[in-house]
């Protein structure tokens, strides 16, 4: 059921990206729909179920989860460039400057990070939930948020020590987790209800979700993941693996994941499909 | 007068900025400061006069004058990139990447293209409006707008026969006209008036600031500017001077001026000093 709800939802993600991408011409039209293209749209899932639980119309949803897939996306172009993460292979395709080039990356991620403020800025919702929306994925996203959690995972690269348990929890809560957080909240946020129970949910996902991402960095398979592997532990970077060793990591991501369910209480069984997600992050492949 | 009021808006919009930036830590937050730092802020006057001119209060008209300013910066700080234009010179400093590195500078510009939507957000102005400002901002500054006018350059330099007078005229109202000519219709959507005139004399007033621009690069002083010239017509590459002659560039633009100044004529005498800015743009040094 929930292999089934996440497809639905990312057909009609893709569908809402591609007919916003509709009017961009050229090469960086081109190469921004090949930077949308593909991914898990876990994001999106969690926009989409959280706006169900809340009665939220789908139309504005399906903007609200365009957006941060978009704002996503921006994030993993400017990520893979040779002079941060450098890397070729994303989503099982070759990156954007691999494919294009440097200056064509760049500006497909900064044209993507606007493009996910103008799908919010047209959502059909009462003016001063856009308003909400919209501070809320800035803060995010920013300087504050993203921005400071990828500053942060740079930095670590060339640190003469590795960062401790408590430092690499903030880098992810700032790299990964701040839009998992938004995304999981942005539905009673529409619904202009209290976000607090789906906030306390994605944070403890959104930590799994990284866990997640350590261990399979260990133990994946790179045709699987569609991403290189292995390149924390070949540069010694600290990870949640490195710190707590494979048994602790998965033991922690699962209590994690325990943790986020029982969050949902609130909600009784209408986010099931929600649990679902929280225990698919531990036990996904890609 | 012109002079005294563009100085009292350049201070204030700094002062926002500077506030903004003030949680922001370590590295990104120097950088961000650095991208942020001087500049003419005619963006930013237009925005305040504009504001003014439509009884709109101070505090959230400096929101709107800090927002596009950050966008400004972010559009600089990537444009100067080695994979772009390549540029070690800006407002009289090294530009970001040569300060610091390349990283820092693609996360700079990222976060203060947030920070500008994120400004916009907190403006004191009823939400519609605040949504109509982030739209409009979005279209101008995305794929369909700056970012679509900084691609159609980028191609321009490895194209086989150099643009024509219509193709760059088409690439500058993207890539500089947008953010100047919001900057211009700001204060009228801030008041819930019509944009209109507003816009008429932004785009006259753009068109005739990329002109000035061009005359700039062949005439002016590195020293005065505080970047690098004649790297366009060391590339070959088409400007409104190679298409139109030094003194047909010069007559277009003061053309441009008077359209500008006259498209004010709603407002009467108490558009003067937007008028004394569109004087400035041709007359000025830097």
């Amino acid at each position: 059921m929930f292999e089934t709800r996440i497809a639905d939802v990312a057909t009609a993600v893709s569908a809402r990206l591609d007919a916003a991408l509709e009017p961009m011409a050229g090469q960086i039209g081109a190469a921004m729909r090949h930077a949308t293209d593909g991914g898990k749209r876990l994001r999106a899932f969690l926009v989409v179920e959280g706006a169900g639980l809340h009665g939220v119309d789908p139309a504005p949803a399906l903007d609200a989860a365009a957006a941060i897939e978009a704002m996503h996306a921006y994030s993993l172009v400017h990520d893979d460039l040779p002079c941060m993460d450098d890397d070729d292979l994303r989503r099982g395709q070759p990156t954007v400057h691999v494919k294009w080039d440097e200056a064509t990356a760049v500006l497909v991620g900064d044209a993507l990070q606007t493009l996910a403020f103008d799908l919010l800025a047209h959502a059909n919702l009462p003016a001063d939930r856009v308003v909400t929306l919209t501070a809320s994925m800035a803060r995010a996203a920013g300087g504050l948020g993203m921005v400071q959690g990828q500053a942060m995972d740079i930095a670590a690269e060339t640190a003469e020590t590795p960062l401790t348990l408590l430092q690499i929890t903030e880098l992810q809560a700032k790299k990964t987790g701040a839009l998992i957080e938004w995304s999981a909240q942005s539905g009673p946020i529409m619904a202009g209800a209290d976000p607090a129970a789906m906030g306390h949910y994605a944070r403890a996902l959104g930590l799994a979700f990284q866990i997640a991402d350590d261990i399979l960095d260990i133990e994946g398979d790179e045709a699987r993941t569609g991403k290189r592997l292995r390149k924390d532990d070949e540069a010694g970077k600290a990870t949640f693996v490195s710190l707590l060793g494979l048994d602790g990591a998965k033991a922690e991501a699962k209590r994690l994941v325990t943790e986020a369910c029982d969050a949902l209480a609130p909600y009784g069984d209408a986010a099931e499909s929600l649990r679902d997600a929280a225990r698919f992050v531990i036990a996904r492949q890609s």
